[in-house]
């Protein structure tokens, strides 16, 4: 931690577009670091996509160095072949942060959502709301899946401090 | 590929156990490097999981050097839950071979039977004994999910021989 405040990454993986987002936290607040979504080529074979994911993944955690990251746990209601699409980017993500020593959370979806928000079935966009106003952003400019990936690292960084305070 | 014969790796992904099998041509033929299963620590969290498969195979191909690598294109009849588990153990072996410089081809599954044993959906035992046959070994030891991933190997290199002289 430090006296610089815990750095937090939040992932929303996908095999096209993969969202993150990097937060410190400073005196209990949510400090915006970085974000922004990672693009794989669409045109190479998956394997060579999932290395693009892992890579930038290394760099920004080189980079910015958290210690800490979280997902969310997928509720799968998709159909197997995304499914199992959507695993791949998620293992790519996942190994990419366990090999730079970054220990990761998953928290599901509804967690997330009455995390930020304070109902488990919140609206995308109140989501988003709450995201950039926990980070103090009048404007946000950026992609949803970077919203999404902060979403649920900002939602880290309130359940750990909950944590803490509960002592649980 | 130089004078020690082009080395290839075959993989057989799990997030339980994943088989891989390290094979070089040599004058045509197929000889077996190392095989062998990474069982994964059940009780970790997924990541950490993932972080295994992702170094282990980082060593195994900075030890032997494969340049190119193969998988099995699943076929997912399974339940999007196990698709998901399934997918995350493939990202994080492609991501390894990726970052490596291994480029990897996919096969179906009746593609890798039907090379090795001529018919495409030949029992298991089958494709096992021709994996042990072609690799010139008598009493294979290895385990299920090693010799899937030989054969996978051992296709890939059946193929790329077979392009090379038919030049396609």
């Amino acid at each position: 931690m430090g006296d610089g405040g815990l750095i937090v990454i939040g992932l929303d993986p996908g095999s096209r577009v993969t969202g993150y987002g990097i937060v410190r936290e400073l005196s209990g607040r949510a400090e915006l670091i970085e974000t922004g979504t990672i693009r794989t080529p669409v045109k190479k074979d998956m394997a060579t996509r999932m290395g693009v994911i892992f890579e930038r993944l290394a760099e920004l955690i080189r980079t910015h160095g958290p210690v800490e990251g979280a997902i969310e746990n997928v509720f799968v209601s998709k159909n197997p072949s995304s499914a199992l699409k959507l695993g791949q980017a998620r293992g790519a993500a996942m190994a990419a942060c366990a090999v730079h020593g970054v220990s990761m959370a998953e928290y599901e979806p509804s967690k997330v959502k009455k995390n930020l928000v304070g109902v488990g079935n919140a609206p995308k966009d109140q989501v988003a709301f709450m995201v950039a106003h926990c980070l103090g952003i009048k404007k946000p400019d950026w992609a949803e899946d970077a919203s999404d990936a902060l979403a649920v690292a900002i939602c880290h960084l309130n359940e750990r401090r909950l944590r803490r305070l509960t002592g649980v």
